[in-house]
């Protein structure tokens, strides 16, 4: 049985988080779910690529990742199922997976349509709710990723500045301040 | 076998959960429990009571709520258990289980006394930890919300005002303001 | 099967405790997991040990408890496991664990040098993902804590101050201010 992790912008106040993982338990009760971080800053998803990037190597071959920082819900941004040579990731086209799922390998991006994967009701707002947990818990109990929906190429890929040298000065972009101060760079 | 969510004011740098988590996997070791908030202004039993009803339509039949928002500990306050049409709701007689529980319908509200449900000592501080927990985890595995204790019927209904409109003004209650910003009222 | 907790002073931001428990059900897929608390304040050694000593008496016997507030992590201190009559701690030699697994009795302590036990590439940085977290899950897995490496009796005494009394004035230090405003002292 394939962990779940978590990650989003919704911050601790809120009961969206569990809301997320009642859905889940609801359709597949024997997952585990770990939560990687839902302090990412309200709708960067740049740091939240990066941080999920940064922890997926930590998990066991097969993990299903559900990101969600997500500033076009609502609007026609598509939802996507990707999948590469290590897990599988959950959340919207956005560029969020991407980075992670590069470093393992891409084999294949799914748009996520298939509404048998999601609650009956979808909220405009809050699609980790009821398309993205419920998708996962699926795929979690034995679904397989290519019935999210139709196979597709032109997923957002992120474009991050890259480092440039002129022989004396790097220019590098700071994607992180992580808690004890360590500053992360893109060079 | 039930999950349990747990709702409460005591914040995340405190191992007042943790204490709550082990005293529930101690007596009922296969329960799941789910994380709703731990971050309810404290004592502020109305929001408390706004963010169970709000989350708890999202979790399976039959799960058991633990919520604690409780300025009354170590008064003469009651501790109840509230059995509506989907779930059970164990907490302080204060008003914080009973909205949630009214969207579903109240089947029974038993006053909590039983002292086999609690742990042997019962700090006048955290019945959190010595009397909810305990007695959802024997909820959990399989004790019936009659054996709590007593049916009541002058359970605490919390009062919330109604909104009112004067032909051209609304004039309401903010429940909530959320992490994304949205305003939650009672119209 | 016994539980492991997990407290350290990483805060929420960072998905360091997730790759923990990423690290854990890795090795051990069986093992419950409950937060005490990552919200130490950051390298307070003796906070952390203060609210480990407090909460480890409400977790069944046999729990296994990792404490990660290590400000001298990739220096030469020492990382051990310790026994105590009824638990089993895992950490760096530097205090945290000690008044935790004193109130229980202490009955060994070993330092932890079996690589077997560890991640094959170990940061300097974060001995927490990469050497407690994995020897936990081994732990909980069934392996004993004498496999862990060679028992040791020069382990790290904390030394806190003692109250003192003049016949009318109690000097005494603060532990800890909780989230409710109480004040815990050494008297």
């Amino acid at each position: 049985m394939p962990l779940i992790s978590l990650l989003t912008d919704f911050g601790s106040l809120d009961p969206f988080v569990g809301e997320m993982k009642a859905v889940i338990l609801s359709i597949c009760p024997e997952t585990r779910i770990i939560d990687l971080t839902h302090q990412v800053k309200k709708f960067d998803v740049r740091l939240g690529s990066f941080l999920l990037a940064g922890a997926a190597p930590y998990f066991p071959s097969g993990t299903i990742h559900v990101g969600v920082v997500d500033p076009g819900v609502g609007s026609s941004r598509r939802a996507i199922v990707v999948q590469s040579r290590g897990a599988v990731y959950v959340g919207p086209d956005n560029g969020l997976l991407v980075p992670a799922a590069q470093r393992e390998g891409i084999l294949h991006v799914y748009e996520l349509i298939n509404r048998s994967f999601m609650r009956n009701e979808i909220s405009a707002t809050f699609h980790g709710r009821d398309v993205f947990a419920p998708s996962a818990a699926h795929l979690a109990c034995g679904k397989m990723p290519r019935e999210c929906g139709p196979e597709i190429s032109d997923y957002v890929r992120p474009s991050y500045s890259q480092p440039t040298f002129d022989g004396k000065t790097i220019t590098c972009e700071v994607f992180h301040i992580d808690g004890f101060g360590n500053i992360v760079t893109n060079v």
